[in-house]
Order: C-alpha cells, then sequence, then structure tokens
C-alpha cells in the first residue's frame, strides 16, 4: 500500500530513521544500560524492535503501559517510574509472573505498593525537577520504611526532566553532574543495585546511572532534535484540503498534534495557527487542493495518544501497520 | 459507584451543569435553530441528549463522526463542516439511508463530493478566520459549478471562529455582524436555505445565521467561561501521587488535557506546569498523597478525545459512563 491510500490524518514512521535511531541508542547503551522508556510510542511492536536490540527491561509511566507490556510477552522487568495509588492491577501481574518494579516516593506510596501485592519497588529522589521524588536527604529512611513493609528496594531512580531540552552541551553536562551528585549520594543510603535515570536530552552525559530511562529517541520531535543527533523518524500525514492565495490548510490538528510544545512544523512552509482537525500555513512554494504533506509535531509523546496506529513507511510505502496499543489508563 | 472508586485520570461530566447548559442553548436556539456540533464532545450518549431536547441536524468535523453518529440512530441530517478529498465512506452512509451534507470551498472538493456518491452541499465561505472557506465573490460560481456536477446546493456555511473568544460583548457582536454581512450577501449568490454559521461564543450575537453550529457549550472549558454563560461540566478527575514542601503532584498531564489554550485550573491552586501524566501545582490549602481533586481544562475538544469514556456524575456519584465514541477518523 502506498500512503496516498491512507485516510488522514495518519501517524507515518520512517522506517531507516527508527532503525538508525535504535541502532545509535544501543550502541551508545548497550544490554541494561537502556531502559526504553514505553510512553513516548505506547506500541509493543516498536518495544519488541527494542527488545530485539537487546533492552530486557523497559520503563512505563502508567498502569496501562505495564498490563500491555506483560500481556505482550515483554513483562521480564517493568519499571512503573511513576507514583500509584492503587497497585492491584501491579500486583495481579506480579502473580500472573510479570516483574514489576514500582516508584516510591513517600510513606503512602509504600503502603500502596505493599497493600496492592508490588514486591519490588525504587525510591524516586527528586533531583531539581518540582515534581515527584523524595528529598534526596530522605530516601534512605523510606528505603528502611519500605523493608520494613516487606518490599524488596532495587535502588534509587531521579528524573533530570528539567534538563533535557538545556541547548548548550557544555551546561547541560556541567547540570546534569549535579543532578546525579545527590541521586548517587540517595543511591549510597539506600542501598541496591539500580540508580535510574536520564532520558535521550541526557543520554551522553548521564554516566552516573546504572540505566537510561530513554524514549523519545525512537520516533524524535522538533524540540528534542535541536539538541540529540538522533533523526527526525515521527510525522504526521495530512492532505491539502483548500487553498487560498495568502495560506494553505491541511487536515492535520489539534487533534492529531502534541501542542504543549508550541506549533508543528511543515517543510518550506510557516505554520501560522492550529485549529481542531486543521493547520493552516503559508506554503514558500506552491501547493495544490489534494496534495500529501508531513506535519512534524513539536512533542512526540502527546502527538502519539492522539492516534490509533501508527503506519511504518519506505519513502511512501506502507511497510507495516503497528497498534499504539497503550493508550489510556 | 462512587468516583473514588474511579481509576484516574477520569473524564468527568457534571449532571446538573450539562443538562442546565443543553437546556439553556436549546431554549435561546430551539429546534433546527442549533445544529449542534459533536466535535465538542464526540460522544452518541451526549448527542441523543441534544437530539432529545429538539435537535434533528447536527454538525460533524471528521468522517469518523459521521458514521458512528448514522450508526447510533442520529444520520437524520449531518453537515460535514469541513472539507473532503475522499468522500466514498460518506456516500456509503447516504447510500445507507443517512443524510450527509458536505462542506465544499473550491472545484476540487466539489468534483471529490461528487465522485464519493455525496449528493447534498453547503458552500463554505471565508468569513475572516483565515482557514477553509472560498472568497465571498467566489461563492455563487462555485454554487453554479456544483449544481452543473449534480449536486444539491443546500445554502452556505461561514465560521466567524476568530470572533468565538473576543472579550468585549459589544466588540463581538459588531464584529459578528461584519462577518456576517460577507455571509448573507454569498447566501443570496448560491442560493438555497441555509446560512448556517457561528459557536458557542457567537450563539447570542449571530442573529443572520438560519443555524448556529455550537458545541462546546454542552461541557465547557475555562477559555469559553470567560465569555459565555454557560457552567463547567467537564473536569478530569485526578489523584494526587506526590507532596512536597513547595509543590504538589496529580496523575492528569498533558495525556489527558488539551494543552492548546494553555495550562490547566486547579481550585484554591497555583498550577505550574504539566508533564506527561502530571500537573504540578502549589495549593493554597494543604492536600495529602491520595487526594481525589478535579483539573479543569483550557480546551474542551482536545481534551475529550484523549480519553475513552466520560462519567456523569452528580456529585461524588457516579450516575452513568459514555463511551468517548467518535474519537479518530
Amino acid at each position: 500500500m502506498r500512503i496516498d491510500e491512507l485516510p488522514t490524518p495518519a501517524l507515518l514512521v520512517e522506517r531507516a530513521a527508527l532503525e538508525a535511531n535504535l541502532d545509535t541508542m544501543s550502541a551508545a547503551l548497550p544490554g541494561a544500560r537502556l531502559r526504553p522508556h514505553v510512553k513516548a510510542h505506547k506500541c509493543t511492536a516498536l518495544a519488541h524492535r527494542q527488545h530485539a536490540n537487546g533492552h530486557a527491561g523497559f520503563t512505563c509511566a502508567t498502569v496501562r503501559e505495564c498490563e500491555v507490556m506483560a500481556a505482550a510477552g515483554l513483562g521480564a522487568d517493568l519499571l512503573l517510574a511513576n507514583e500509584v495509588l492503587d497497585t492491584r492491577r501491579l500486583g495481579a501481574l506480579v502473580r500472573d509472573g510479570a516483574r514489576v518494579t514500582v516508584a516510591v516516593d513517600s510513606p503512602e506510596t509504600v503502603v500502596a505498593a505493599a497493600a496492592g501485592g508490588v514486591r519490588e519497588v525504587l525510591v524516586d529522589v527528586n533531583v531539581g525537577l518540582p515534581r515527584c521524588g523524595c528529598p534526596p536527604e530522605r530516601a534512605g529512611e523510606l528505603a528502611d520504611t519500605a523493608r520494613r513493609a516487606g518490599l524488596e528496594v532495587r535502588g534509587v531512580m531521579g528524573y533530570e526532566g528539567h534538563l533535557m531540552l538545556v541547548a548548550d552541551p557544555a551546561d547541560r553536562a556541567r547540570m546534569t553532574g549535579d543532578a546525579m551528585a545527590l541521586l548517587t549520594a540517595a543511591a549510597a543510603d539506600v542501598g541496591g543495585e539500580i540508580i535510574s535515570a536520564g532520558g535521550t536530552g541526557t543520554y551522553v552525559d548521564n554516566t552516573w546511572a546504572t540505566e537510561i530511562q530513554a524514549g523519545s529517541y525512537a520516533l524524535m520531535d522538533t524540540a528534542y532534535g535541536a539538541v540529540v543527533p538522533f533523526g527526525q523518524a515521527l510525522s504526521v500525514l495530512g492532505t491539502v484540503v483548500s487553498v487560498a492565495a495568502t495560506h494553505a490548510v491541511v487536515d492535520v490538528g489539534l487533534k492529531s498534534l502534541g501542542m504543549d510544545h508550541g506549533l508543528p512544523t511543515i517543510a518550506e512552509a510557516q505554520v501560522w495557527f492550529c485549529s481542531d482537525e486543521h493547520t493552516t500555513f503559508a506554503p514558500e512554494t506552491p501547493v495544490r487542493v489534494g496534495d500529501r504533506i508531513r506535519v512534524l509535531p513539536a512533542h512526540v509523546d502527546p502527538t502519539v495518544v492522539l492516534h490509533e496506529r501508527m503506519h511504518l513507511v519506505d519513502g511512501d510505502v506502507v511497510v507495516e501497520t503497528w497498534a499504539v496499543d497503550m493508550r489510556g489508563w
């Protein structure tokens, strides 16, 4: 099938760029050094590719992601890198044979993990991003609390998410070092083998973590494109539905694009604004009604969740179609 | 069931606010004066409520919306208020007994409508929003083209979307009048019975259209809340998963909130930022890990499409659960 036959909008993944991205990252962080984050693609077919590249452990952001990964045979070592108050569905996965480790950052989340039947945890440490994570100096005490509750403490995690898009490489490396000094000190207090951290933006800089939780590198977006050397594999295919004297309109809009990082990009065009099902743009070279064009999203994760499927393409040929099967909660 | 038993994030619709919104709008624009736009809720259960309030015709933004509405028995008079180049699925609906009228704004979209088996069209006129729509002075000529192609031309549509959030009522009314002067002039050239326009922001001001395409009024969002007197029925229920000295974190983020109109709102709190599955906020009164709180989205339409279902609630009691069954394309 050719992309001209797809209903639009349609999520496209350029095969060559995807495979190059997967191979580049697996060469930099082989085997257990990378714990791919599935939240960026929410696609077990793509996770199988990462598994085939040598990565057996995965990072998840939601209970649903853990459930679907386990059902797909990818549940050998799942880290839910998020705090959860109702862990009953995770406990059910453990009873069914999956290995699920959950993040805890408070006595309440420790109690919740034990109550739901989860057996293994990481202590989540705040390393500078104002979000989840206990203060570094409280990590050891929380690990003790977890052990008293009967939980195995595998180590620590701490996400330096505030540094992912720092443009200057030297600044980013220095700030990552400062954040990881907090995490390694906490790790000494907590014990365990794992120091889990990092992401696509700091995969080179973060030499302190034992494993990197990168996800966006596989598909990429224009925001990450400014800071790391991975190729833009993801785009949203649209049809030009209207052409006026000053602008044109493609049927890709707020309902097929994540907008929190700003407007999408169209080659040889200035993007004016997005509506629910449209992007209005000023083309630098003429376009015609019916033309198919690629729209590049600014943020990969919230774009992917808007689509039921992604089409792996080689140029204009659809090679495979994969379900985005980890959506929802 | 009580909302405490729902997995979070969960989309909530306050029953009293929804019913008041539906009744207020139906009183202002009874029967065929309102053609409810389903893109804002994408839910046939909610569309059935609008139908029960006396509105038999509906507005859609996608082919999928038309298909699901027809399958739900709500296909008596569907307007696809959007340009479509491949109308074969719409033609199939017509052959199966639905009435489907599609917008056209170019010779190409006229040819596409006829080729796919659609029989009725509206001429879409640009009334100031730089998006779809032919120039007003070309509308009559395009209607002639459509009739020569064997299509029934039911009239015109023209969406003054750029005026929906104009804050000053007098400015909004005057600008709506200017936009509708263009549309009524085009209507005179085109012929037909229908002048379809408007939305939640201009439902009072737009006295020129024969029917108003309002959708957001049913569920509402904080952006529209600043300009029209409908109640906020929609919220996203979250669980507080982490509490720090300076901030707290709720499990509602970019994947459960439309972000193009900016950050969501939380009562008695300052919202700092959103991540994929989190909103970080500074509460004015203390919150605890495990608390359930409501997050109010800034834009209803892109929020609803992120959820598989919406829960109709009366306070903290879940009255009904409705599928968001018109997602995708």
